[in-house]
């Protein structure tokens, strides 16, 4: 097993989050979930490659032995996007938070459309195609986290209140702008 | 607010999981989410209307206001899907997950797009077109209400027997109907 | 709020068109808007941003205090666009004009079905994905206020007939052209 | 010139609104709008078939003919649906509405695609695919004659608050409704 | 197991081609496939439900256990069609063919991407999406037998001599049935 | 080769016109462009069966020996579309029309790509997905034969006098309708 | 008019095809037309803009004056692209050959569907977005007037006589490539 | 014909793969199926150029006279690829594999849907688009020819193995380089 449990100087401790992927190629995307997790929340994660077109066996293997401290699953794969489908039956017991990624041809509807269409008893809650996707996926998995850890819950509340000072700031500066546009 | 905690023999007490709609048409879709929920995992629901396209000040008024036992909302709508996307924002600290509905000319393509798209920073988990998205809704929320809760997780661990044992079941019956055939 | 009323030369006074947009990213594409309103068609216009999925309780506030001289409403955005929708909700005696933005993996294609496909009672007016989008919700707002406005039916008159000379002026060009290319 | 102006109990006087559809096959679709108007809002219009795939020269005449009551056009096609576009290029000092229809194999994603991607300087204002699609050009249409009507403007506050109560009966009833299921 | 092998009198003996299916719903699209082997090529198959979505473990074990008399499989899903993906994986050593089947909203377009973009290394060669993708499975199945098994080719050139006399006789049915429109 | 030349009173003579299909369930819909060319414009056509997917070698032969009074080939396929786009190889010397049939899950989207985008130097000139594709078929090829033939250049204007005198009709008993309804 | 007639040393006399579009943005593409037409055919063409988004009644105009010699229209758009079947109303006596331009942000699709879906009664015969969509409308527009010239058959004839050439060529420049490769 | 066999040092002899694709424009995308079949498997290819819209006839005479040693066919093309589909008819014998290309503005799923949607009767089975379809292709007919080769099915193996032997590899990267990043 990877194990990057402690990465950043916010993020000691076990890892609460898996996110995992179908190949390092999917890396940088899913760095932006990592960074998310660790400097807005302090959660630490842990991040493995899972690639069910290339080892699927090892894959169940991962999956049935995650770090027992574990709540929530982040998987993100391109294309025939299978790898969160595919954990969502391994662990009837964890949410899996899936995130398409925009891969070739079709630009991750492919990917979007294999992820969501899942049937009726093995959930994956899909994120946007692509980076806002990456980033919402660490959110939505520390509200979740949240459920049973007020600390978490408080940073959420911090991290909106910035998001929200974010909007003010734009339209200060968009009214300076436009004032000496006019003059 | 409309108050259905208690639904049903197995599910008394306080609501932990809000689904919302935007219209009581939606409501037949959405009796699948409750009935999983409290037939299922014994997790009593509130269940309320709430249209962004007819009185969004209402909606924030009721979202601002929910009981302090929600900790999952669950909210379905067609078409133009805002609904899930705006209870994202004004709720920063609870998960959403998004059930888009099969209505009109575009088979709920359009109701997909417009949840799944969301920018950075306002998650919302969506789930599949129609019925398998209403119950899987239900499974993902408890998956998420599990993460504080052992009874619930136990409960997940056995439908998930259920599921496996249809499929032995399936097989065992097609093995008996294509010895007959074959004879 | 920002207020820019007052922006170029041609439009002083009040502003008559809000255009808002949901992150300063968008003004490059609003800006062709602002220019056609206030160059072609003296119209002056507020221009601000509302996010509703960083702070909906804002954008209500901002929409419900609209300077009582603002008659028509642009509004865009990309991805799960909800914002001209929900200001479609907030203001029943305003018309709302969406203008999708060709944003990430599809396109604009997902902006033009949030918009598009609102359901009954809370008409959004789109326009084409992107630059002539911009554009043409100017135009079309120009169009509104000149319902009342005489002088503003004038200045659409003479847009038009720039535009027809415009494709005279494209044959004249293509003719000498075509003639030395035969020669 | 077909000319239902006076169409109703309440929509006495000179036609306002042109409702114009390619073929009587639109009628069902278009008399939405046209109840709409009556009814809601009191808002005499004329009702005229204009197909520019069978005679574009009787529709140039009859669109350059328009009583000088008419304020406000909203037209309705569907597959290749050229209508809006074309009367936006006919009339650049009146707003053009479009509805496209669902019709035939593709559902009415090819008359959504052939109205809203217009070029630069000819503006349609989309609508919905379909019933509330015609609805709302009817809506929008009266939200632009309110900028000089404020009879109409007090109509669209009135529509407003009773889609509003209709949201609060429907939670009602809803309430009800789980209350004897629960019970 | 389900062990159909000699199903039908033209085919006993060891099964050569795994049919496999998500559900029993699936049944009756995937019988065409089983009657094609069994009525035109004579090639006895195994019928089996592998849910990936219910039961993964049981499908690896199932997959790592096929009789050695299997050289073929043929895999039908529908939505988030994982199942055929699935089985290319475990099964490095034998052509997997998918079937897209026509399920909900998203009409088949969604099982088809979900399985037709398989990354580079585990093929799934991808049929039409319903009946007729059924059928050729099958028919694919036997070319692929046909290798090493001259019986084969012959019955699929003779199946193709069929075909060719059906186009014939449809010519001389419609050349009589115009004669006698043409009277 | 099947040989209704001279179908109908009005079309005796040889046949001008191909018109090909890959099923004889294709036959309903083409009846529609044969009943165009002989009732509305006198053309007598030749009706085949060609199925490229059963028997290429055979069409071969057939396109290579059609009666030298054959002028123009209509062509209709559904899914894989390959009918039009072989013969338009085939024959560089005869313009080849291609009707896309709406058939199976995919509504006929799949035919119309399959026929439109040909390559640089077989061009298939397409029409709308079935019915009024059929009836525009048969317009299109008139239209082609009225080069070198001014009685159906006739035909043709008369055919276009009726249409607009339909439209005029329509809208005659649309204002009637509405008289009363206003009454 | 723009009087192109006599363009390039093979073209001299008066023009057979008009080749027209909505603006000279789209020259390069057409001019593959007109290449076509002028080197491979020796066929004159009149090359004018016709924008019916920014001046339907001087198209009107055009059309109706078109030179008698012109027995064949080609028409290029994008977008919500209007001008083929605005002309195919027109003209009910002249074949219509429309090629989609592959314009912003929907590629081309949005142009193809507004073309190709034309309703009963005025067809515009589609080819391929872009490129090969202009050579082929060229080879098309070929093909129909050989109808009446057999000069333009024995042309289309040696056409396609080079194109199986340059087959032939490529895959002995192939078997050369490969074999240096194998060495 | 163009004869590749013994293309590359590990792939003497005679050709068990016919590759076959519309131009040499296709050359490079196909150079990855020669290349995973000489250097992974050892099975030597039939390279050759077959343009069913520049020469069906041709086709037809080098698919009926493939060297008896070929066994299964990879056919690649784009936009409205017919080449596997014809293929598929002339060859009731052998399977046909399809790459559909991305080329141009459809990317592809013109390509795809021209032929996976085949009829009833003529299977084409079809990979992915672009790069990961050429190397799959060239995967499954290894498969296909492993099953009477004992020798091709343990290279399959071998090839499995170290696909698994990558990603356990790029776990021990990222394991290192997350380390280091959390120091």
């Amino acid at each position: 097993l990877v194990s990057p449990e402690g990465v950043g100087p916010a993020a000691q401790g076990e890892p609460k989050v898996l996110i995992t992927m179908g190949s390092d190629s999917d890396l940088p995307l899913m760095m932006k979930a990592v960074d998310t997790l660790r400097n807005e929340f302090g959660i630490p994660c842990l991040v493995q490659i899972n690639s069910v077109h290339r080892d699927l066996r090892t894959v169940v293997e991962h999956i049935d032995n995650l770090p027992s401290s574990v709540q929530v699953i982040i998987a993100c794969a391109g294309g025939a996007a299978h790898l969160p489908g595919n954990i969502a039956d391994l662990r009837a017991d964890l949410p899996v938070i899936g995130v398409p990624r925009d891969l070739g041809a079709l630009k991750g509807i492919d990917a979007l459309l294999s992820m969501v269409q899942m049937p009726e008893g093995a959930p994956v809650a899909v994120m946007a195609i692509g980076d806002a996707g990456a980033v919402n996926a660490a959110i939505h998995a520390a509200k979740e986290l949240a459920i049973a850890d007020p600390t978490i819950k408080e940073r959420l509340l911090a991290y909106a209140e910035k998001r929200k000072r974010r909007v003010a700031t734009q339209n200060q500066t968009l009214e300076n702008k436009l004032k000496n546009f006019g003059a």
